[in-house]
Formats: C-alpha cells, structure tokens, sequence
C-alpha cells in the first residue's frame, strides 16, 4: 500500500496553491468549515468519524523529493514554487469534533485555519478520511441499532472499496458499535475482537458434513459454530451439527457453541432451527446469521419473530450499499489579516455555505441534547448548559489533542446515542433535530446574501 | 497507509487453516475459482481489474515476525503451526483473465491452484483487490460509454471510500476508459494524465470573480478553463469569463479555454452559456460540467440537447453509488491428488458453484464474441476460432506472467468492448451474453447435484 501521501490532494488545489504563490496571497490565513448537506440513509444524524487518520497525515505532511520531482515533470511550476513546496509543513490550528461525536447536517465538524496554501493542499486527504469512516461508523451504528441487545459482527473485508477501506471501514464499523470484525489486519491494527468460524470451503474437504464437524469441534469445542448450510441446513446441517455437539456433550461441559446459516430463509429457518434444537435439549446453542444483512434486513428479521442471537454483517455495512457516499464538503469561510475577519461564503443556490470562523454549541436539558446552535466564534453566549463541540487539535502547526484510544471512542460514541431521544435514534423517520443559528450569524449570512 | 498485509484475511482463514494443518492435509492440491453471480447496474458483463495489485500480494505473500507475534498472543494456535506459518511462501498456480477483459456472471475469472493453506490464506485479499477494481472498472466503461464521444474526467478524490480507495479506484477508472483524474497521487504512481481547473475558494479568495477570472488568466492562459458558478453562473460567472477570454483574445491567440459549472440545472444553462459563447465570437470555448453526474444523468443531459463538451465525475463513479458492491466470491471446485481430479460443490440454494478445475473459452464470428462456454480444463474442444481466457500468471509460486502497462491494460479493454455487439454494450436494459457449459461438464454438475 501507500506510504507517503502529500500528494493525495486534487490537482486543481496545486493549480490553486501555485496561483495563490504568485500573486503572494499564499500566506494568507483562512478559515476553512468541512460539513454535509445531508446524512445518509435519511437519518437525523451521522458519527463523526476519520479524525485520527487525518491527524496523522496533518502531523507529518510534508513533501518528499519524489514528489518534488513529479510535480516538476508536469511542468507547470517554477522552481520558486517548488522549493517553497519542499520545505511547507501544517502550521495552522484545526478544530475538530471529537471522533464518535454525534453530527447534524449543515454544522462544521472541523475547521482549519491556517495559510491558504496549506488549507488547500489539504482539502482532499481531510475529505476523504473524514467521509468514509464516518460513512461506516453511521451505517454501522444503525445496523448496531437495529439488531439490539443482539450482537453484530463486521464481516466486510472482502467487499469493501479495496483492501485499505476494509481496514479503516472495519475501525469506523468499531465506533459505531459492532462487538468484534473478521478483519485480521485491523484486528492486529486496532485491539479490535476478532470474529470466525467456519467456510463452506472446510465441509467440502471432507467426505461428509458430520466427519466435517466432528473434526472442528475437536478442534474448537470451547468456541464451537458450525455452518450448516453448505449441502441442506434444515434437512442435513442441523441434524449433523446436533450429532456433533450430542457427542461433545457427552463427554464434559460444553462452553459456547452456535450454529450459522448463511443463506436461505433466515426467519423461517431459524425459527425451526431454533425448535430443533431446544427439542434436543441445545437450549443455549446459539444461532448465528449472515448474509446480505442491513439494518433493514435485521429490523424485518426481527419483527417477524426470527430466533437470531447474533448478525454477521458484510457488504451492506462495509459499502454502506444504500447510501454509499458521505458528502462532507470543505469550504472557505472567512479571511483573517491585520484588519481583522473577513467572512466569505459561497452563493450558488442549494450549495451555500455559513460565513466565518463559528463555535458549535449542544445544549442540553439535563442529559438530553435539544439543539445545536451555531455562533461567531468570539460571540457571547447568554444560555446555559452546553457543551463546545468544536475541540482544538492542532495549534500553530504542533499537536496539542491526545489522541483517544478506539475503545475510548466507542464508549463515547454509545454515550453520544444516550443522549439523543429515541425519536431521533429511530432507523425510519427520525424526528428532526433542530440546528439554530445565533441571531448574529443570522444577520451576518443575510447581509452577505445581498 | 498499512504496508505488510498477510494478515489481511478474514480470521476464519486461520481458524481453518490451523484446522488443515492438526488434520494434516494442509498441504492437499486445492483449486478455488473467483467468479460472481450478477453484474453491478444490471449491466450484461463487467470489466475484470484489480489482478496487479493482487499479483504483487501473492509474490510478497510472507508472514513477518509482528504478524506471528499478533497470532501467537491469540492464544489459539499452537508453535508449529505458527513456525509453519513464517516460513510458508505462495507456491501455487494462479491463473487469471487479463486485466480489462470483459467478464461475465457465472464464469471463473480467476484460479487458483494451490496447497489448501496457501489457498485459503489468500481469499480474502484476492476478493478485495478484484471486488473493487472491478466495480470501478465496470463503473467508469459505463459512464464513459454514455457520455462518448466526449470526455469524462474522474474527480472523486474526495468522496471514494478512503484515501487508498480514491488512488486504486482512479487506477480502475482510467481501465474502464476515463481520459484524466484529479488525483495528483494516483496520476504519480500510475502515469495517468492530471486534470484539474480551479476551486469556488479561488473566486472568493479576490474582491470580485472578474479580478478573480483575470488573475488566474494570466498564469493558466494555455489551459485556462474558469469556473464560474461561485455566485451565479447565468448573470454574473458567464459575464465575467467572456472578459477575461477577450481581454487575452484582444492580445494573442488562445491555445485551449472553456468554462466550467459545477452546480445548477446543467441541461439548460449550458444551452444558455453556449448561446452565449458563440454570440460573443468563443464558439470555441469549451464547457465542462461536473455535479453528482452518472451514466443515467449524463445520458439524460445528452437525450435533452445539453452543450457539454466533457464531464467531470466524482462521487457516483468513485463509489459506483447505484451499485455499490461488486459480490465475486471465491469457491472450492476440485481437490487433486496422486488418484487424480476430486471435482467439489457447494450446494445452498442460489449459492451453487460449477465443480472441478475449468477452462474457459470465447468464441468469435469474426471479431465479435458470440458466446462463451466453460469446459473441463483437459477436455477437448471440437470448435473452431476461440481465445482461451484464463492466462497463466504463476507457476508453482513463480511469476511468468509480465505484467502490461496501464496504458497497454486501457487499450486492450477498449478492444474488449469493441468485440460485443451494440446491444450488449447498452447501458439499459442490455441483451445478455450467452453462457455455455460443455456436456461433460454439464454432465459432472447434474451428478454431483445427487
């Protein structure tokens, strides 16, 4: 994979950053907001997420010689240029939402201040990592939603955008409170749980489906799931596993153990699973699930009285297949020189964005959250019992936020989701949280709209 | 970005792995087949991508000490097996269609022969490399053929699904035919042209857009391309850019121009902006649009007379939005030992796979592919005029296969597409592409079926 990374940027931001260079405004402090428009699936609100890949990449940006040399090869830059390129490295603030946050469309979940040309080199790594991860981590946390108290499992890896999204997908998939991942490498990567049990692949080295399981389960008796379905579930691979465990148990004590269907009628089937089993006295053998599952899938599941303990979710979590894209944008809201702010926004209907350098603030009724309401940065606040979302991260270039750990992040995230009535926590037809704007905020956006 | 993957595999992988290695046929000749059941967007065929990136994973394919450490504190396997791991190196046969091939549903893209360890270590990273490229593949030679003969431009950096997702996935793009991308990395690692024109936050970043416009004409006037949606492309942007345009006009000749929007009803305000162009004496200057486009919206703008001359296409391609998974899976079809060929299947309902070691054959009427027919890997074929598409890449663990250049893999998938009849290449409702299966083989599936 890909180490060094200064030129992960959009070109049009060093057609930008070169243009800036030659008529000296390069220096120019600016204040970039990144937010969204809308949250996916249609959902009140999304999980902040990416903050530590783009810290990271903030923390050590910088060009290398490399890429000094291919920039040069394009041919459109003077060596003035590329010799300030060389030595350039982050030296500006950056406010973030802390990761696992709960976020509102149209509120910055970052800002950057800093000279222009580093703002701009930055926009894309800053968008990308931010968009995905906090694409899984929302789609995550309403699959999580969905199938609770039951567990889900990220499964994702082989479907995911590529090997790397499948690593980061399975961290984000984390926050938004999946209990374990298949995913080894960000397993490794992360301290996440890992997650397995058996492939089809493993039935079919065998002679039959029972030699099968009993090979596994010599193997594995303590964390004992057998996948029932290679040939027929309800007709072979339940009666089999049931032999399996009858002759473990024969023996000692058995600890966990589970069957998993991954095709078929999942309701249906684990409905009658479920009454085979308890008829052979396997009451705490567990049923496992998989197999093209979202939140969707599982709320029908369910509904419908299935008799599941646990999901194993993949492509549709990993791709966030029914609303795949994340539209965090990043956008110039105001200047800052010797003569003070100088707000900026843009006009084109449908994708304007708020002026100046803001504060967001969460106010709360006891530990419920009732609204967001933005204001100027500097702006006094006459409310009470509130909470700034916007944390410094970065000041003047130096890294100044410790970083949480993943768990600490999930945590927060499941503390974030306590703080949101449960109409707004709903998988379909969220109510609306309301995002206010200070009167002068209001005032200064109208006048800019003039 | 993450370097050393071996452990990039679902963690099932290793629980049957150390399976096969206590039961000691760890090292049993396997065969795995790669193929998927649907082609994304109800398209009739796809592009087959990904097979570079997984080419140098399976030649680099070693466990290091950090992986062996990271399994070893698991808990769950024991020191011969660990020690085996370490040492364990690809030493299979890996047979491919070529990057940029046209595939269809149902047929083995990819094969694997190998010792059954070395198989199921690789699934996962073999399914991730190919699920994506190929979906992106498959995406871009969709958008590309809609909006032919003009220009598409990859521009979706910012919204693919992580940073390595935007890199890998401009690679993918420019296979399925775009002409540029926007992603300054992938352009360096992969020779890929850069495109890119200027930022909203350039425009706001001067007092007015004509000052704006006028600054970047003077270092861009040999690809000056202005965007000119910042506040309102109709009354002011379009104004604006044709001053700046005749100021240099006024002076010298102008190499390449245009205008770019970005936002607002495209169909009609290019009609409008090209009116315009032309009134003022620019019937050649270009417009270039971008803006949540796809195949559907760019066919649509063509059906309506839009005055497009190129487009630029960002998150619906990077993330192939209205169909975002690519689902080819990875099968057991054949053991091989010293009494010969051990066909497999699976069986599930929907989820069936076509058993033993295949090859796979298309068969042209002149240079058009008629259809393609699987066959028993040693069987013979009576037919005339076929091309063999599983090619050799490894050999017992060797690389004999050199790999083509991106270009080479771009021109080859243009040609590809040119073998499929016009009904078959469709973006809607496309007429499918006949699969065969020999007798024998058809023969071997109904018996294994009882």
């Amino acid at each position: 994979m890909i180490s060094k990374l200064a030129l992960f940027a959009d070109y049009y931001e060093f057609i930008m950053a070169y243009g800036y260079f030659k008529q000296n405004i390069h220096e120019k402090i600016v204040y970039f907001d990144v937010f969204y428009r809308a949250n996916p699936d249609d959902a009140s609100f999304s999980i902040f997420a990416g903050l530590e890949e783009l810290i990271l990449h903030i923390k050590n940006f910088s060009f290398s010689k490399e890429d000094i040399e291919y920039l040069r090869a394009l041919a459109s830059f003077d060596e003035d240029f590329l010799s300030y390129l060389s030595k350039l490295r982050f030296s500006g603030d950056l406010f973030a939402f802390k990761e696992g946050s709960i976020s509102f469309a149209n509120e910055p979940v970052l800002v950057l201040k800093a000279p222009l040309i580093e703002a701009q080199l930055l926009e894309t790594f800053i968008l990308a990592a931010i968009n995905y991860q906090s694409l899984i981590a929302t789609k995550a946390s309403r699959i999580v939603r969905a199938a609770a108290p039951k567990s889900v499992i990220e499964y994702g890896a082989r479907r995911a955008h590529g090997v790397e999204a499948a690593i980061k997908g399975a961290r984000a998939a984390y926050i938004g409170g999946v209990k374990a991942s298949s995913n080894t490498k960000a397993c490794e990567l992360y301290g996440i749980d890992t997650s397995g049990t058996m492939a089809h692949s493993w039935v079919l080295m065998f002679d039959d489906e029972l030699q099968a399981f009993n090979a596994y389960a010599k193997l594995y008796k303590d964390n004992l799931i057998l996948l029932i379905d290679t040939y027929d579930a309800l007709n072979s691979g339940i009666m089999n596993a049931i032999k399996s465990f009858k002759a473990i148990k024969a023996k000692e004590k058995m600890k966990h153990f589970g069957v998993r269907l991954d095709s078929g009628n999942l309701c249906e089937d684990s409905i009658k699973i479920r009454k085979i089993l308890d008829e052979n006295d396997l009451k705490t053998c567990k049923i496992y699930v998989s197999g093209s599952l979202d939140e969707q899938a599982i709320l029908c599941l369910e509904k419908n009285g299935a008799k599941i303990d646990a999901y194993g979710v993949g492509e549709k979590l990993i791709t966030s297949a029914s609303s795949p894209v994340f539209g965090a944008v990043y956008k110039l809201c105001a200047l800052e020189d010797e003569k003070g702010f100088h707000p900026k926004m843009k006009l084109s209907l449908f994708k304007a964005n708020l002026p100046h350098f803001k504060k967001v603030l969460r106010f709360y009724k006891g530990k419920r959250a009732i609204y967001d309401k933005l204001y100027i940065h500097d702006e006094k606040v006459e409310e009470q019992n509130y909470k700034e979302l916007l944390i410094k991260i970065f000041e003047k270039g130096r890294l100044i936020y410790k970083l949480p750990s993943l768990e600490e992040i999930k945590i927060f995230c499941k503390n974030e989701l306590e703080s949101l009535g449960s109409e707004q926590r709903a998988i379909n037809n969220p109510k609306a949280y309301e995002l206010k704007l200070s009167k002068k905020l209001q005032i200064l956006k109208e006048e800019l709209s003039k």
